[in-house]
């Protein structure tokens, strides 16, 4: 791990950085380490680790929960730019939600101390701001997918339809548009196309222009 | 619905209030209004609806999403003095996920038109911060009670608990402590006292010191 010079990559990730004083942006900046994580390693798991506020400068993470069984949910994904600050929960009050972090491919992040970040959220309002609103936009993604995946099952209902257009045609290419299978199976667009997104990322399907590709029939007969 | 003063009322709930401008007191005033339900008036439902920003003056509110077949799950309850800011997530862009919010008991409450407020977050920081705080916190309980119920079915396994406890002693009080009911079934103390909170907010259970009494047998077993 090491440190450096990371106020380019401040300038680009934290609108909040102009709001700063001077001595809190050197607080941030001797709080920031370089890390890097192989493919597999768990950065953050459950109430006890605390990694800290992460920027992904390469490679890709994954969220997900984990039930009493063992059993996975992915709730999001990490790339390239990306800021995570559900892996800094234990010092925000408002969230009492945890997730584990995993790192899908070799990285390279930085991290900000978790306890620095909530320094500065509680003495300047701009961090604070920026704070919430990101944990904001992150929760509202994950409800979505859970919504869909745990309530709704949408995903096995999704999986149902892709396999049996498959046998239909007897190809693993499903030549429908998403507002075509929306149609088809009574949902909205906007879900179908968002669940297929989250196909494409768990390397089930493969999406192009009108044209979704099944490339894991196992993982995708799993789903049902 | 009537319009009124409504300072006193902003200062209690809003702490951004000290940082508005005199016209942004005016703006918030003047469109804020009185309203009353009847128990059982839907009040919010889905994307279409946007009610406004809600301060809970009397009675008490139920937010629920709903399954495809109609299912239903409540998320949260809204009492006296709750602000609740989801019921205006229509403005929100970080905020895509949609909750039905229904009168439980006749109520009195305060509407701030979501137009206004998304305004003011706009132009104000601190009304943003303490939106997107709300937000999170109201987001991460409504988490842990969909991963809860949702994902673990802890829900069905403390009913299953509880029944055998019944049945045992044939009695309908079950004296233990949330802790030796969480070392019993492997899980954790808070997780035990949140669910019996949720248990008992929906009218299944009585919960007092040491003891928990179960008050609607048919929705416990429901429940498995």
């Amino acid at each position: 791990m090491i440190t450096g010079d990371y106020t380019d990559l401040f300038i680009e990730h934290f609108p909040f950085w102009e709001h700063l004083s001077q001595s809190e942006k050197e607080l941030l900046s001797s709080n920031t380490k370089t890390a890097n994580y192989k493919k597999g390693d768990i950065l953050h798991g459950g109430n006890e680790d605390c990694v800290g506020v992460i920027i992904v400068k390469k490679g890709q993470l994954r969220a997900y929960m984990l039930s009493d069984e063992g059993k996975e949910i992915t709730l999001y994904r990490l790339y390239k730019d990306d800021v995570c600050i559900m892996s800094a929960s234990c010092v925000y009050d408002a969230i009492t939600f945890d997730v584990f972090v995993e790192a899908v491919e070799d990285c390279e992040i930085l991290i900000i101390s978790s306890k620095i970040f909530d320094k500065l959220s509680r003495q300047n309002i701009y961090v604070e701001a920026f704070s919430y609103k990101l944990a904001t936009t992150r929760f509202s993604d994950v409800m979505w997918t859970m919504q869909q995946i745990l309530f709704m099952s949408f995903d096995k209902r999704l999986a149902i339809f892709l396999l049996d257009e498959a046998n239909k045609t007897g190809l693993d290419e499903i030549k429908l548009t998403h507002e075509q299978i929306a149609k088809l199976m009574g949902s909205a667009r906007e879900v179908v196309t968002r669940m297929l997104k989250y196909f494409a990322d768990e390397k089930i399907v493969n999406v192009s222009r009108g044209v979704i590709k099944i490339t894991d029939k196992n993982k995708l007969r799993a789903l049902i």
